[in-house]
């Protein structure tokens, strides 16, 4: 008997589902250049656009040619991010505006343009995970080149409320770029509603292949290549089409809009399951996040008194694949920097776990977690050399 | 009957080879970030670890930690010079050569130094493509940061010599830097012989997937990520692991590396039979490139009195696939960048076509297009305003 395997880790990556596998093993055989001339190199291409017009409609963008394609997410925000810094040395506003939680690959990108002088505000978020608007007011002004929010955060699952953001930074005269890697495939996403002059998305969140994503440029909106090079992408992205990563991406964007309602409607039902039962058998945690606006799939649980890293790799011996946070920040010794954000204290952030349901998670999977994880803590609390209680109430230093 | 299809366009991309394709369609399953700390995490990780193990032996590397991989080789090639961009804020040293032949990657990232003011110098090539010895010694100084040249062009394939180059710049102090994303698995390339710090690689044009390169960077030398995010890669390149690609270049790599010499043969046999057979058939023809210091798969011949995109189109019409130049520049009205270099006018380089040849070229092939292309240069010579003969002694404008 092979060891049951419960994977709810599908906000650091999604397995790529049938149809979109199916596809991609007949793609294997696409084999010309899609910037090549001949009937082979135009068949690629058209293989191409068809799959822009996917990834185009996914997020609500009237026009394919406003979708670039990127090796991913990370790529995406450079960009965006390294264009406004060639922007702000021929503009007068040089402000970057963004926010606490954001995924590392913005904070690192933002960091950088501060090390280059400009001046970056980082927004604190309340205890829930929803930025500060107060802050967002005073800081927001006609200095202000960019306001980069994500649409809802890769740990908690906090959904910030991007129309009203940009609604603002729009009056100001800012560009408005948002991260949507997390939210797209889970929530309706709309460039058009939200009105952003820039969107970053990722396949590998949505049920299709790693290495591909794609950055929306509002026409009109300036953007500056990273990778420089040949014609490809308009000039705006060098580098040889990834065929097969597009044409997955297409397939996975076109069934995540189909879904999106139903796949909503599925996952949080588990998560509230899993919530409650949680909630129920453990005393003295604590759910991070909003309790409505919040990813239907994602649920962060702080258990003080038991240490975060510890209760992953029991979990895992039970065949739980979970996160302590997110996985591109693992490797890290540091407490989430998003719960610290929160107000979470270090203990209670080196405390968490993030459960991320998705497409295949079952009832099943949410009870046998459920069974698997009290005497988990339990365990792990007893070796604590603070009481949960304690923990809880906030007595660790 | 279908069309008969004869694939010459190996230095645009090349087809996924079946033991690669095989692997990667059971890596489709691979679902988990390698990141992740969980099991499947860490399996995944391992196979990326294995793949990259592969890679560095394809260059010769004795460490595999000196690989990073990448999407690609325009994403390589832009990481090295954005790396001395910012070295050159620190270093006395501010000066970059390279090569007037370059991949449009490598000469638009030159370029962008140029425009932030660093001195930029493109070294001429002579007539065969070689670079201009005399030139490079007389700018290589101690003022030098970088030295990068191409191990072999795409377009025309010749081969420089590298190690000779490396040498050179090593003993001004100077960091070097080579594009061998043409040379591996045609030609032997080793790290260690030839010296350098820096050198490129890409998956797809060794029968791997599109969409994952690779950066070797020796131990010690410096590099700054291009795209900046989590942990992934030691804080190089951040991104989730591209698991599926990274994957494919490892079985693309280890089976490149064992199959080179014999490659080697066979392609170039082809390659001098076409090269014969289109000597022997249409007159006033020139080839292009170095006679022995060249890829043994490449052929670029020029066609006086013919424009090479019509000749393109009228092979794709017999389902011969071709090019005219870079696939990375096609789009572009431009003569061909390197056969200017060479000194054949804008005329002869307008009427240029570069035959790459690959694992799956036969004899039949070769003797399909003998037959086809000989009456399409006649008949493209007999509309054009210009004779062959008076194109080629260069009478052009």
């Amino acid at each position: 008997m092979s060891k049951r395997t419960v994977y709810l880790d599908y906000n650091a990556t999604t397995p790529i589902r049938p149809e979109v596998k199916e596809l991609m093993v007949k793609a294997l055989d696409i084999y010309a250049n899609a910037s090549s001339m001949h009937e082979a190199g135009r068949q690629a291409k058209a293989e191409v656009e068809k799959a822009r017009a996917s990834v185009a409609a996914l997020i609500g963008a009237d026009d394919p040619s406003s979708v670039y394609f990127t090796s991913g997410g990370s790529e995406s925000n450079n960009t965006v991010f390294m264009t406004m810094l060639a922007l702000a040395r021929k503009s007068s506003r040089r402000k970057i505006i963004t926010t606490a939680i954001e995924h590392p690959c913005v904070l690192n990108s933002a960091s950088h343009l501060k090390d280059e002088g400009l001046p970056v505000v980082f927004l604190p978020v309340d205890g829930q995970g929803r930025v500060d608007m107060d802050a967002y007011r005073r800081e927001l002004n006609d200095d202000t080149l960019l306001v980069s929010v994500m649409a809802a955060n890769n740990e908690i699952g906090t959904i910030q409320d991007i129309q009203l953001i940009a609604g603002m930074a729009k009056a100001k005269g800012a560009f408005v770029h948002t991260d949507a890697v997390q939210a797209a495939g889970k929530i309706p996403v709309s460039v058009k509603d939200w009105g952003v002059d820039y969107l970053t998305l990722s396949c590998h969140k949505i049920y299709g292949p790693k290495g591909i994503g794609a950055l929306y440029v509002r026409k009109g909106a300036p953007i500056e290549p990273l990778i420089r090079g040949g014609h490809q992408e308009k000039g705006v992205r060098a580098g040889t089409y990834n065929n097969l990563g597009i044409i997955g991406f297409g397939k996975a964007a076109e069934l995540a809009l189909a879904e999106v309602a139903d796949y909503g409607r599925n996952v949080r039902k588990l998560r509230n399951m899993l919530r409650d039962e949680i909630s129920g058998k453990i005393p003295y945690i604590r759910i991070n996040g909003h309790p409505t606006e919040v990813l239907p799939n994602t649920l962060d649980v702080s258990f003080p008194g038991a240490e975060g890293e510890s209760i992953l790799l029991s979990l895992d011996l039970e065949g739980i694949e979970v996160s302590t946070g997110s996985a591109c920040a693992s490797g890290s010794l540091e407490p989430s920097h998003v719960l610290m954000a929160t107000g979470v204290g270090p203990e209670l952030a080196h405390g968490s776990i993030r459960f991320s349901l998705g497409k295949y998670t079952t009832e099943d999977d949410i009870r046998y977690v459920a069974e698997k994880l009290p005497p988990i803590i339990a365990r792990l609390r007893r070796m604590s050399t603070v009481s949960a209680s304690e923990a809880a109430v906030g007595k660790q230093n």
